[in-house]
C-alpha cells in the first residue's frame, strides 16, 4: 500500500492512512505500506537546500547533501504513521531506505534503485509486523543517503512490492483510479477497471498524472499488478475499486482504444526552407540532444520552392526560448530561411492497445476532429497511440469530441 | 565544535557558523563540527509525535518511533550547513548518527551513549573533510535510531571530541561563556575564564542553564576540556575567547567562590509532630523513591514537645502538588501532626572548588544575608557549594549581596 504526499498532508489523514492500513490487515492481508512525506513538507526543505546551494562559481555540487536534507521528510511520515498504526493496537515499525536496504547508484537527486534485499522486510512481515518504508529514499554502496528524484514515491512502491513478491501493489492517491479522460473537460469519462501497463505509460508520458512513468515502466518489467485507488475513502468503501494495471492478456474485454489524454506543456518550432539534402535532420538535432532539449512530435516536408524543405517539430514549453537561441544560433550552419515559435498549441492523444489489431483508428480521430473544425497541425503515431497537435483554444472540444467517438462513455 | 539550535535557526545564521568553522580551519586546526536542529523544529517535530501517539490504554510505546521522527531534525541542519562551507570552498560532509556510528543502548528518547568509533571520522578528517555531525541522535546495536534526550547536543559534542582525542570541544551557544552569576540580576557579573568541571556540574545542577549537566559528566570524565563561547560574534572577534572548563588542578589562580547560582524551581514540604524514632525518614523518602520524585535539601529538627521531631525538604516545583498526595496518604502509617508546602521558596548557592581549603565560607555567606534581613529556611552544603532556602521575594537581593561579599566583580 502507498500513500502519496497529499494522503499524509496531516495527522488527521494519516489517521485515515492507518485504518485502511489496519483492515487489509484485518482481512487477513500481510501489507507492507510506503509513504511519501507530507505535502508541502519536500518543496520546504528543496528551498532550504536552494537557499543553502547558491552556487559559487567553481563550488563542488552538493546533491549528496541536498539528498540528506529531502530524505528527512519521508523519514518524518513513516514514524507518525507506525506510531498511530501501534496506538491502534497493530503491530507496526517505521523502515527507513538505508534500514531496508533500498540500494541504488550515487546519482544523488535522481537516483536508481539497483537492489531491494528482501530478507528483513520479509522477517518483519512473519513476525506479524506492518513495514512503514520510507519512500523516494534509498542508500549508495558508500553509505550515503541518495533520493531517486521527485514523484518517485511510486517507484519505492514498486520496488519494494517486487522484492517482496506482493500479489499487488497498490497506488492510493488523491482520484479514485484511471480515467478515460480527464473528468474536468469530459464529465461523461469513465473510470477504468482494467489498463494494460503500456497504455498506462503512454498515459503518463502524455500528461495523466496518475502514475509516474518510472514506476509503471518497474511494475511492467516486474510483473508487479499495480492497482490506482483514493486515498479519501473509508476502509471497505465497496466503490473504491480503482484501476487495476496489469498484462494486457489479463484484460478480457479488449477496447480499441482507451483514453483520450491531451497536454498543454508544448511548443511548436518551425523552420523553413531548409536545404533538401542528408544531414539537415541530425545537425539540427544533435544541437538539441547535446543540449539536453526533449524533441517529441517532428514532420518534415517538401516546400514550394524545388530543392528546399521545411520542419515542423515540438518541445516542452519550459525549453521553447532555449530551442529557439540554439536554432537561431545555428541558422548559418544549418543554412534555412525563417524560424518561428507557436506555443498556443496543444497534444492530444489516443490510447489503446487494440490499435494493434484494428484498422481504422486514425481515420476515426482524424474524422472526428475535421467535423468539429479542428485544424491538424502535425501527426506523430506509435503502436498504440495517435497523437495530433492542434490549436490549444480547440484542446478541450477535441478531447471531448474524441471521447465521443471512440465510445468511451459507455464502457 | 558544537552549535545549537539558536545557532543554525535559520539559513543566515548557518552562514555565520560556517565562516566561525572556516576561520578555525584556515588557522590550521582540524575541525569536526557537531549541529542541532534548527531551533523550534524540535519542538514541532515532537508536537507531532505527541498528536500521533495518544495513546490508548494498552497500546505499545512508541519511543522509538518517537526517534525516528525527532532525529531528521538535526538531519536537515547538518546537510544544510555541510552545503553552505561547500559553496565556500570548503569540503564537508554531513554525519548522521548511524554514519559515523555514535552506538546507543536501547533506551529510546534518552538512550545513553555506549561507544563512538572513531575510525571513519578520523579517516575524512586525515582527507582533509570537516565531517558536520548531527547531534542528538545515534543507533542501537539492532540498527534503529536513538535520541539522547532534550539539549543532549552538547553530550554528543562532548562524545564525539572525546573519540576524537580533541583537544579541545568548543560548545558555541547564544551567551559568550559562563558568568559569576546571572548578568540579568547583578550587572557587575565577570565571565569567568577558567572554571573546573566540578564547580560547572554544581552551576548547572543549580539552574546555571548554559551546559547540560551529562555533557560537562562526560567531559570530565574523558578529561575533554570544554570551551563555552558564542556564536553571535565574528570569526577572529578577540573578545570571544569564552570561559574554559578544565581540570581543577589547570586553573592557577584560585579563587573559594567561583559563582552564584538561584532556582526558583523549588516547592518547601514541611512535616510537624513527627514520631522521634528510627525509620521515619526512610519511610517518607521511600515512598518519594518509588514514585520518581527527587528531593533535593532535607532538615530534621526537634519540636517543642518531647519524643517529637519536625521535618522540611524541597522538591522541584512540578512535583509539589504530587508529593502532597503521597506524603497526606501516608500520614497514618508514618504518624504525624500536620503537613504544609511552601512554593514561595528559592535556593541560592554559592560554588567553589577553593571551599575545600578555606574555612569561613560559610559563614560569610550567612553573615552577608543576615545584613540585608534574608532569612535562611534551609541550609545544605556539599564539598563545594553552600545552598541556602529563602523567601523568593528577597532572591536577586540575596544574589547581589553573595556577589559582592566574595568579591566575584573583582575577579
Amino acid at each position: 500500500m502507498k500513500f502519496g504526499g497529499t494522503s499524509v498532508a496531516d495527522l488527521e489523514r494519516m489517521r485515515r492512512v492507518a485504518r485502511l492500513v489496519a483492515a487489509e490487515a484485518e482481512a487477513g492481508h500481510e501489507v507492507a505500506v510506503v509513504v511519501s512525506a507530507m505535502a508541502g513538507r519536500t518543496n520546504e526543505l528543496v528551498a532550504w537546500t536552494d537557499a543553502a546551494g547558491e552556487a559559487t562559481a567553481g563550488a563542488p555540487a552538493s546533491d549528496d547533501e541536498y539528498d540528506v536534507v529531502v530524505a528527512s521528510g519521508e523519514q518524518v511520515s513513516a514514524g507518525l504513521v507506525a506510531m498511530i498504526l501501534r496506538n491502534m493496537g497493530l503491530c507496526a515499525r517505521s523502515w527507513l531506505g538505508w534500514q531496508v536496504p533500498i540500494l541504488t547508484d550515487d546519482a544523488h537527486g535522481k537516483a536508481r534503485i539497483e537492489d531491494v534485499p528482501p530478507d528483513k522486510l520479509l522477517a518483519a512481515l512473519g513476525a506479524g509486523e506492518i513495514p512503514i518504508v520510507a519512500g523516494f529514499q534509498g542508500v549508495d554502496r558508500q553509505g550515503r543517503l541518495a533520493t531517486l528524484g521527485r514523484g518517485a514515491g511510486d517507484l519505492s512502491a514498486v520496488a519494494v512490492a517486487a522484492a517482496l513478491k506482493a500479489d499487488r501493489c497498490d497506488i492510493y492517491t488523491d482520484v479514485d483510479g484511471v480515467y478515460t479522460t480527464d473528468p474536468r473537460i469530459e464529465a461523461k469519462a469513465r473510470r477504468l477497471a482494467k489498463i494494460s501497463y503500456e497504455e498506462m505509460l503512454e498515459m503518463a508520458s502524455l500528461g495523466a498524472r496518475v502514475l509516474q512513468g518510472r514506476s509503471v515502466e518497474l511494475a511492467m518489467n516486474q510483473r508487479v499488478p499495480l492497482r490506482v485507488l483514493s486515498s479519501f475513502a473509508e476502509p471497505g468503501q465497496s466503490d473504491n475499486a480503482g484501476t487495476i494495471v496489469c498484462d494486457e492478456e489479463e484484460i478480457v474485454e479488449k477496447r480499441v482504444v482507451s483514453g483520450v489524454a491531451y497536454s498543454r506543456d508544448e511548443a511548436k518550432i518551425s523552420l523553413f526552407g531548409l536545404p533538401d539534402h542528408p544531414g539537415v535532420s541530425s545537425e539540427i538535432f544533435g544541437r538539441l540532444a547535446d543540449a539536453n532539449v526533449n524533441v517529441d512530435m517532428i514532420v518534415q516536408s517538401h516546400a514550394r520552392q524545388a530543392g528546399a524543405a521545411n520542419m515542423e517539430f515540438t518541445v516542452g514549453k519550459r525549453d521553447a526560448a532555449r530551442t529557439m537561441d540554439i536554432v537561431t544560433a545555428a541558422k548559418g550552419a544549418i543554412g534555412f530561411e525563417d524560424v518561428a515559435l507557436d506555443d498556443n498549441v496543444a497534444k492530444v492523444s489516443v490510447i489503446g492497445v487494440g490499435m494493434r489489431s484494428h484498422t481504422g483508428v486514425a481515420q476515426t480521430m482524424f474524422k472526428a476532429l475535421a467535423e468539429r473544425g479542428v485544424n491538424i497541425q502535425v501527426i506523430s503515431t506509435s503502436e498504440i497511440k495517435i497523437s495530433v497537435l492542434i490549436d490549444v483554444a480547440y484542446t478541450e472540444l477535441a478531447v471531448r469530441a474524441l471521447h465521443a467517438a471512440y465510445g468511451l462513455d459507455k464502457i
